[in-house]
């Protein structure tokens, strides 16, 4: 008999009030026979307030035993800038080598964009999730002095690169499409970016039905906005993967309904799944946080998991909610959850 | 008697055509008692195949003799990337120290958006030009074998921030909103991130009147397209600049129309204007260049030069153009140089 071993992590803000719809949504669809267990870990702020901690080595030993991770949000003001982003968020991506961060892009009907004209939007992004500048791999001499120096080192590895173009040109292949953008800088970053391009070249020989091109980050922000139907599957550095799927959601429904995995395809570690948007502390515990994001990074975690009929089914649920939301009065959280639910056990 | 003597680099392409008519334009604005000298040089694809150089030392020299440069477009697909930009863009920027990358967007009336509703757009970026991951300080090893590493690295200073800050909430504090908003991503790249906000804080308390934001870059993209009237004047890292100013650019009436300045604001070395388009080689040679980014960056010149009734007066012009383009049959490169040449001179 099937079962999911899943561990959720609510977390800080809005988290805890998404999650638990995703849960929601999670047990409606699964078949009888799959077994769902769940734990709780409470990381973000409140542990670190209370203990100082953020990710120890023992909750990395316990998250490793499950199948998948659900992350609701981590972050709040009351803890310093880059705290629990670089010790909670980004400490658990590169514990876990989630180098495939993917970030999918689909205006649903019905859902408002900021572009005039409705244009076609369907497109993922496979965000490199281990290396470039997020490594932590910088310093400052003579701080808080006329003479600072800053430094950000942006690491970039054969390894990372080829493992990373590799899945993207997968996942271009199984696409009606088959079409694979590479974005970088290469004509600045020209170390990064040429090791990048060239890889992306070598890679492409063994896939020569998808048919690719290269594009420069800026001219990419504009054609994600004058000609979003051009994407298909874009493949792109940590930095640039952060930057343009920001603007990928804004366009396409905005950070309400954006999804993302991230995702250690060997299996050899749990993948993570989460709504792009934050903790939205201005919002959270008022009952007016959009758990479609959540709702639709479960569809992502149990597509990894193999269950692609339940992912889909979750996946039109939403689409059809969204759809029906136009005109209509605004509902709470745990109303669209409700409503999801009903869908997806239909 | 007052003079401008301007060093004009048509470059590549497209660059050719619109520097004739931001020439056309200067000579038609500005009065009769300026004394206007130019002096053409012919920098970019031809000279690189023809002598392997770039930029010389010699070149330097002749160009520092200078009040100001005019630059059309550098690059053509027959030089291999990066080349041209970081053997003449970025090599020029950094030898004169062109520290204030200044962008303004504003959407003009009548002209078009990919952003529904017309919004109100009008703001400035104030990017820095010789620091972050600019410097060109990066490398590889075992290039070509599947150990390679590539790095890149971004290098900030206390004197390169503080001087572009400095310069930006001047700007800030001379328009009527008097709002300025800092674009890092300081919860990842927390060495340089924290060094920028603190000077952006520190330096805060010389101007009161300033009111002041911190935003991350990704949520920056987002704001650009849902709320782009949120925004006075935004300082940023160069990097980070280039990105953001490419997706202003594109909201606010494409890059058809956005100009602009390389500024060394001490004077020490000339200043380069320059629209952000690029060389466009696809549709060179055919009069179909829309001059309009070249004739705003010579507002700009102008601007800098003191030169503000005439620079007030080119923008003016080309708002007036655009507005009448609408639903008109296309004009050419000259065609539209022509129309401005008489509006600035009327
Ligand atoms: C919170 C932050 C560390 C994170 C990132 O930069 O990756 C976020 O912006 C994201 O995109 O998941
Ligand atoms: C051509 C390139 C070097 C340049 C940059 O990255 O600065 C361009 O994109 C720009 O914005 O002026």
């Amino acid at each position: 008999s099937r079962s999911i071993n899943l561990a959720v992590i609510p977390g800080d803000g809005i988290g805890q009030e998404v999650v638990a719809q995703g849960l929601k949504i999670l047990s409606a669809v699964l078949p009888q026979d799959v077994k769902l267990e769940t734990k709780e870990y409470d990381f973000g702020a409140r542990r670190y307030h209370a203990t100082g901690e953020t990710l120890t080595d023992a909750d990395l030993e316990q998250l490793k035993q499950h199948d998948a991770i659900l992350l609701g949000a981590i972050g709040d003001p009351s803890v310093p800038s880059g705290v629990l982003e670089r010790g909670f968020l980004l400490k658990l991506r590169f514990a876990f080598d989630h180098h495939v961060n993917l970030r999918p892009s689909k205006l649903l009907p019905g859902v408002g964009t900021p572009l005039a004209g409705q244009p076609e939007i369907d497109f993922v992004v496979v965000r490199e999730g281990t290396e470039g500048p997020y490594t932590g791999n910088g310093g400052t001499i003579r701080g808080g002095t006329p003479h600072a120096v800053a430094t950000e080192v942006s690491l970039n590895t054969a390894f990372g690169i080829e493992r990373v173009v590799r899945d993207a040109y997968a996942r271009a292949q199984a696409r009606p499409r088959k079409k694979l953008a590479l974005v970088h800088k290469n004509n600045v970053l020209v170390h990064a970016g040429h090791l990048w391009t060239d890889i992306f070249n070598k890679v492409g020989e063994e896939f020569p039905e998808v048919t690719t091109e290269y594009m420069h980050v800026d001219a990419a922000t504009i054609y994600l906005v004058t000609q979003p139907e051009r994407f298909d599957v874009i493949v792109t550095d940590n930095l640039f993967g952060d930057i343009i799927t920001d603007l990928a959601a804004a366009i396409s429904g905005g950070i309400g309904v954006a999804a993302s995995g991230n995702i250690n395809p060997s299996g050899r570690f749990p993948s993570m799944f989460e709504p792009v948007h934050g903790s939205a502390p201005d919002i959270a515990g008022q009952g007016k946080a959009d758990p479609s994001a959540t709702v639709l990074s479960v569809a992502l975690l149990l597509r990894h998991l193999g269950y692609e009929t339940e992912a889909a089914r979750i996946e039109e649920a939403v689409s059809a909610d969204l759809a029906e939301r136009v005109g209509a009065p605004a509902r709470t959280t745990d109303e669209i959850g409700d409503a999801l639910a009903v869908r997806v056990a239909g």
